[in-house]
């Protein structure tokens, strides 16, 4: 078998933690970076997580078997079409972007000449950011969801799954729709919650804060400029689930001045088991 | 200088943390636990957590110079009434409770025949309970809330403030009211925000949850028997803090259904500006 060339384009915390995972897993691999940033580049060279590293994409591709998107979720449609000029016939493409529906519904309806693109997310991360925070391992263990759709091709949805699977990931396939609904749960609410909470504690309060309130408002950190474009592309999903909270925490205040102890006890005994409980899954 | 004796009033893991701090800087010192569970005693006196333990109270404060009540919100001043009866005249008394307005409102209005009350609130725990999950150190560098009214004798206060210094907490003096309104923000609000999110979320999406949705939700772990009578107690604040935060979730989902990128981005940024500074203090 001939080396095989893994393109990982952005070199942030997430592209650079997969380069290391890479290098790890596929040991003979030639791994290339694209950044935009020279000084990125240099370091990641410098400590080996990259064999070679180019500024621009158009050299970087020739070679190319497989190519993952690193870069922010708005920035994925130009990259995907870019990449499909220059890239060899064949070449398969994956991105790790935090939303599918809306860059998988675009790729369907792509008429590309080159590229065999699967979607691809794997719930795994830091609120930090840049290729010096990569993380070693982070794919091991994580979840990453895979959605195909009728236009994928299947030899490509092998290839993206059994790389993913070869650095320990969880797989879910999954479709594009239904993976929105469920990191706008998961994550995308969260993080508008915590971001709320955040704002509204009055300074001499924040100022006390202990674990609790730093644990429950770490994801609020994540850098702003990742996360509008998020929030953008599930703007619907995290809508209705902003709204959803918003009763349940009106059911709660009501308990509360009804001054419901049993009412009260229950709604925080469901959440108490229901919280312990995810502790016990074998992948956590 | 005589051997002191502490007793501690509740053998869980704010007690039981607490015996192990006291023994670590007070190696001389006598160390008394009260519990209602036989058990607990046992397993503290065999980890030599303690000197003695009582399931009576009366018994085990006649050489106590300090007493610490660590039992749940609910059962203080019940505790308070009987340790006045039996104790010597004197007798230091404080607690770790999560909320002080109405206890240190019903202490002021007490007319103790031994007792001088004073109210401690340190800013530590777990979600985890019982006396077998014991921390060691637990206090060191902890905030430690300290309430004394006008009422407050100076010496007891003295006597409170110094072996919370001695356990490297860092003391804070201030009012019940003040310090129930602190607590609603940063403890109490999360957690009910927390529970919220855990009882909203699909079957199908919380088993998908990774590290951002499990810190968010972590103190969602705590035990209901324990946080309904802080809830109770803090009620009034709580309600207000939980009606601010419906306002600017509302807030939120606005700029969400106007699509002002540049508002949600503002939005963000100030959190993630406010919980990174955070970090920088140096008691964290």
């Amino acid at each position: 078998m001939k080396q095989q060339t893994f393109v990982i384009v952005g070199l942030g915390l997430m592209g650079g933690s997969l380069a290391v995972d890479l290098r790890k897993n596929f040991p003979s691999a030639n791994i290339v970076g694209i950044s935009r940033h020279e000084k990125k580049i240099l370091y990641a060279k410098k400590k080996k997580i990259i064999n070679e590293g180019f500024v621009r994409i158009e050299t970087a591709l020739k070679k190319a078997h497989v190519i993952f998107l690193c870069s922010p979720v708005g920035t994925l449609e130009d990259y995907i079409s870019k990449i499909d000029c220059f890239a060899e016939p064949g070449t398969v493409v994956t991105d790790v972007g935090s939303t599918k529906f809306k860059l998988v519904n675009w790729t369907d309806h792509q008429r590309f000449k080159n590229i065999k693109f699967v979607g691809s997310h794997p719930l795994a991360g830091s609120h930090l950011r840049g290729v010096e925070h990569a993380i070693p391992s982070l794919y091991k263990n994580a979840l990453v969801f895979v959605t195909p759709t009728h236009q994928t091709n299947q030899k490509a949805l092998q290839v993206v799954v059994s790389i993913w699977e070869k650095l320990k990931a969880q797989v879910k396939i999954i479709s594009p729709a239904d993976h929105d609904k469920i990191v706008s749960e998961i994550s995308h609410l969260p993080h508008a919650l915590a971001a709320v909470l955040v704002n509204l504690v009055s300074s001499r309060s924040i100022d006390c804060a202990a674990s609790g309130f730093l644990d429950t408002t770490r994801i609020a950190q994540g850098y702003p400029k990742l996360w509008v474009p998020i929030f953008e592309s599930n703007r619907k999903n995290l809508i209705k689930d902003l709204k959803r909270y918003q009763n349940l925490l009106k059911k709660l205040i009501c308990l509360l001045e009804k001054r419901s102890k049993n009412g009260l006890e229950k709604f925080l005994f469901y959440a108490s088991e229901r919280r312990s409980q995810l502790k016990k899954r074998a992948c956590l």
